[in-house]
């Protein structure tokens, strides 16, 4: 009989021993949440999953501002304890990556090789963007807010930038007015952190990770739909649909996800028991519905427990309590969410979404097994 | 000494006997016309290079329609004859691939390897576009229209498609509403070929060849930026200018340029004579002011004399008598054009532009060399 060690893994648990986090890339910092770990509907910002497309900028405080420009009546340019002093809004949310779970497509794509924790869900404080714009006083005919960050250099890896680049992404008017757009400068009561934006960074609720732009510099807004390098050569996915021919769009919105904590990807369990399999799921400008789980290869679905409140734009954590047969063996557990407006997460990939936007049913088979002592039994109590 | 045919070609000249074109690919048909073969202001149809990106569409007449759609008060059908009744426009125009003269970038890049012929003078014959979007009506929010061709299919070489797409590109309204923009159904007098998009092809002069649509099938009015595969991920060029961060923007306008057709790259060319040079020079939204000439290495230039009118939207052909040196040897001659809105073509190459719009001036190599006979005599002298 196999040993646990002897198990394929999806990717190479290259685990940094100060706070658990797995990396995928040292330089540029891209850290990944080891998703089976999840356990409070808050994730401690140690833990939380570090996207970086440049080096951390180094950032003077003394000169730091934050200028607003483009179609304003009034270009401002605002201090950093300026900008505390505004009006603040407290949000939560659920941060993915748009390539989160890129290891598990077939074939094997480009890109960071996440596997399900590109993703977080952390309280963020800050000023309403909105507020912002409302001061400098948006001209009639912008169309876009350009988000610019401090961090800039040259993509090496291909699609490669043309020379060095900053990293920028655009808001429409329509979402860059929401009140739970904003700019951030705490992250789960505490000052952000120098990887996750300090001083001040974008958060996007609703929108996948790429548009809550770090360390943020600047606000243009423009009267066209802006095509940086983010949004044209990296971050899209095609569309075909509603009479165009086939276009190229940005990546904005997340779509309806479930992730299985436990089991992990061929977790041991225990035979003939009772299982408590947990998780969470989260969507774009909706709310989670329900989430179901199949035993049984997609044939029936059973409901999960949602736990907790629903909190607009935040993920819902869930359980579902399995009895787990009495023949040992491989067996394949799903989960699969739906939100409130209908939404279902697909059975199969859409090769239309690239590298990108990975929230097709994922199967996680697992290892039925007797238990053989005590401490295994332990270990498959959760 | 070397004879003439050790010389080094730049591309293999893989002739077609029938029409003297050069086949750079024979499916979808992609020809290019032999450019030191210019000899008139209008390129015979048979001359004119071919580029395109899929198969000719098999097209019923009995069932072929131009349909008008989208953002108008009155979607229409056009029939062929009914399109032949409509009110004429006839526009003689330089239509030069994107990607024309893309042999000579160095590194290599990938697309077809054109030398100085994917560009072409033509005389075309339909109805004005913005007659038809007049007879529909184009609603208030209309920014762009979309033209679609009937050619469609995989492209399987970088970068590829996902699946199977149409042909389409799109004009601003403002440029779909000039009056020199036509859906052309003749070319040189008469009725287009399958090569060059029968029954009917957009014209647009001013814009690379890419915007001009053969086999056109339809126009889509839309209320936003077309963000179609020949806009995005191919035929496009970056921007970095005007206070944005870098954009990767549809290529569209043509930029000024002079080729030379005569001397031909390392042509034998008499010493201590007087040699014909001659070649064609074209631009965008303008007009060409004037043509210069080196043939020392860009160190000093003299004024080309430009021939015949200036027609807007054509080529103007233009001639150079060299005084040749009495010194045998390699020689430099290189040719650069200015429009009358003041561009001229650059130096060096501004690797923003990709694979595409290759304009920075083009050095030709030369072998000066003394007469040894009457017939190398003849052909020095045409």
């Amino acid at each position: 009989m196999k040993t646990e060690n002897s198990e394929p893994t999806s990717a190479p648990l290259n685990t940094n021993p100060f706070n658990g986090l797995i990396i995928r890339e040292r330089e540029p910092e891209n850290l990944e949440f080891p998703f089976s770990a999840l356990n409070s509907f808050q994730t401690p910002t140690e833990q939380f999953f570090v996207r970086s497309h440049f080096p951390v900028p180094a950032i003077d405080m003394k000169t730091w501002r934050l200028n607003i420009e483009g179609l304003v009546n009034e270009p401002m340019e605002i201090e950093y304890d300026e900008l505390r002093m505004m009006p603040t809004r407290t949000v939560t949310m659920a941060l993915e990556c748009a390539g989160n779970s890129r290891i598990f497509l077939s074939p094997k794509v480009t890109g960071l090789q996440w596997e399900l924790g590109a993703v977080g869900n952390a309280e963020w404080t800050g000023v309403p963007l909105s507020e912002i714009l409302r001061r400098a006083g948006v001209k009639p005919g912008a169309m876009e807010a350009v988000l610019e960050g401090a961090d800039s250099g040259e993509i090496k890896k291909e699609p490669v930038s043309p020379g060095k680049i900053t990293y920028a992404r655009s808001l429409t008017m329509e979402k860059a007015m929401s009140p739970e757009v904003i700019l951030a400068y705490q992250m789960n009561g505490e000052d952000l952190t120098p990887a996750h934006g300090y001083p001040v960074r974008a958060i996007v609720p609703g929108h996948y990770g790429m548009a809550s732009v770090k360390w943020l510099n600047r606000i243009l807004v423009i009267d066209r739909e802006f095509r940086g390098y983010f949004q044209t050569t990296d971050y899209t996915l095609w569309e075909r649909n509603n009479g165009y021919p086939i276009q190229l769009l940005p990546i904005r919105e997340i779509e309806v996800k479930a992730e299985i904590a436990r089991p992990a990807l061929y977790e041991a369990v225990p035979a003939n028991s009772v299982y408590r399999m947990f998780g969470a799921a989260w969507t774009g400008e909706s709310e989670i519905a329900k989430v179901e789980i199949s035993v049984d290869g997609a044939k029936t679905w059973s409901p999960a427990q949602l736990l907790g409140d629903s909190v607009k734009y935040a993920w819902r954590l869930w359980e579902y309590h399995w009895s787990t047969p009495a023949k040992c063996g491989r067996y394949t557990v799903m989960a699969r969410a739906t939100d409130t407006r209908g939404r279902t997460q697909p059975m199969h990939r859409d090769n239309h979404r690239g590298n990108y936007v990975i929230t097709h049913v994922q199967p996680i088979e697992v290892e039925v097994k007797k238990p053989r002592n005590a401490v295994e039994t332990e270990s498959y109590h959760i």
